[in-house]
């Protein structure tokens, strides 16, 4: 009896111990991830031009010394700072009923290319979804899809991190791009 | 006989148990999350409007084509970026001694209504508080409380990553904004 | 006895399996952190002048009122937002073959000192590496050495996280900078 009884008791100090011990997520891991949630959304975004100041999501703000902020600079647009706020619809027609904004800005910054680097958020309040996504990265935008990070969110979004797939869906000349963006989340809280 | 079957069963519980615990943190969690750490600050930012040179902590560096660099544009501000080097305080009073700075920049980014997007660092070098906290995320002005992300730390914060809300504890005209931060951070290394 | 001893073992296996389940990350860990994965590179910064336009990989495209985009501003160059596309290479030498871009901003944001707010990220697409690094913090470029965050990643760096330490290795007058990052990974998946 009094064996059992020591085993009883290591048992119990073993649960116990179980459960405080900490954690490497610094382990290198081999498996193949899959997302705790995805979602798909396309954006829409239409730079002020100085003709469309009515239905411009977009401006440019910041341009390097041979640019100006109504025209997109030569050299592929190398140093254009571009500040946004994108509605945010489940389908790719621009005039679906947004579901949020997405907003933030993006900056070229190639003389050899067209390419950005992106900081923004989605932005949420609907009934479907309530908090918000924020991303940053790089966006080479003449690759077909590009990855940009899940750096964190706030409300349903709580603390997530992860991948966004960008795409460009669609664009007409220099004005109009809409990208569709496949969020994977891995880190669900 | 009996008392060992069921400590065998006791103990095959208990593998079941701490197989299912915690773990992966990429699963939906339901339970309440607790910061391991909790901390309010509150920063101070005046805005150089060409007559406060010396007091101003932050200056507007972007603007759309309608605006400049001077006076805040008009449409809510949409398109300026502006840049902060502002005191942080424990209490809410600017002239207290500030334990660290609030640095970055906020970019104002929709037309309708004030809304910005933060990039920024809380940068420590006291007694208190070695190292620096980096966030990013929506700042929509208007709500009484908006939740941001923590995304990440060095020193003291080494790795660190949360939710601030932040709420705007007072302001004067537009040159002068203090705002408060709740800091929670949920990932303490 | 003999089944006591079984039990014994079993539950000795039990401690052994529990100590490797994974757990809690919001909890204070007091041991020093091993980085899963420690990288070394040099990035070079050629800022335009308005006369090399050639060599320049880096543009002023921010300024505060009293600056231009041409010559980096007065006041420890406070307001200035700088665009780059720079050349990673492996060693210190600017000639050497670049096995990728740092790509993104950094903004001067301090009047007093030379300080910076860095918003960028490491593009790879070679046979080493492929996929991207992204980083964002506060560089107060005068000291010795600095810590910014490593927020994300995509590729050979899917959901990485960690802290790069950033040195200057080189500069020459305000046009050239030669940085050094030491990357140490703590999140591998």
């Amino acid at each position: 009896m009094r064996l059992i009884s020591t085993l009883l008791l290591l048992l119990l100090i073993s649960l116990a111990y179980s459960s405080a011990t900490p954690t490497r997520r610094s382990r290198k891991s081999t498996r193949i991830h899959k997302p705790c949630k995805t979602l798909v959304f396309y954006f829409h975004d239409i730079i002020y031009n100085g003709h469309n100041s009515k239905n411009a999501t977009a401006a440019i703000v910041g341009a390097p010394a041979w640019g100006n902020h109504t025209i997109l600079a030569n050299k592929n647009h190398f140093g254009n700072l571009v500040v946004f706020d994108d509605p945010i619809t489940l389908d790719n027609n621009l005039h679906s009923h947004p579901i949020g904004r997405a907003q933030g800005f993006y900056i070229y910054d190639r003389k050899e290319i067209f390419t950005a680097w992106l900081g923004f958020s989605f932005v949420f309040n609907s009934t479907q979804h309530k908090g918000t996504i924020n991303f940053a990265g790089a966006d080479p935008l003449m690759n077909k899809t590009r990855d940009i990070s899940v750096i964190g969110g706030t409300g349903d979004f709580f603390m997530t991190r992860g991948v966004a797939t960008l795409s460009t869906d669609a664009f007409e000349g220099e004005v109009y791009f809409r990208l569709r963006a496949e969020i994977n989340l891995y880190e669900c809280w």
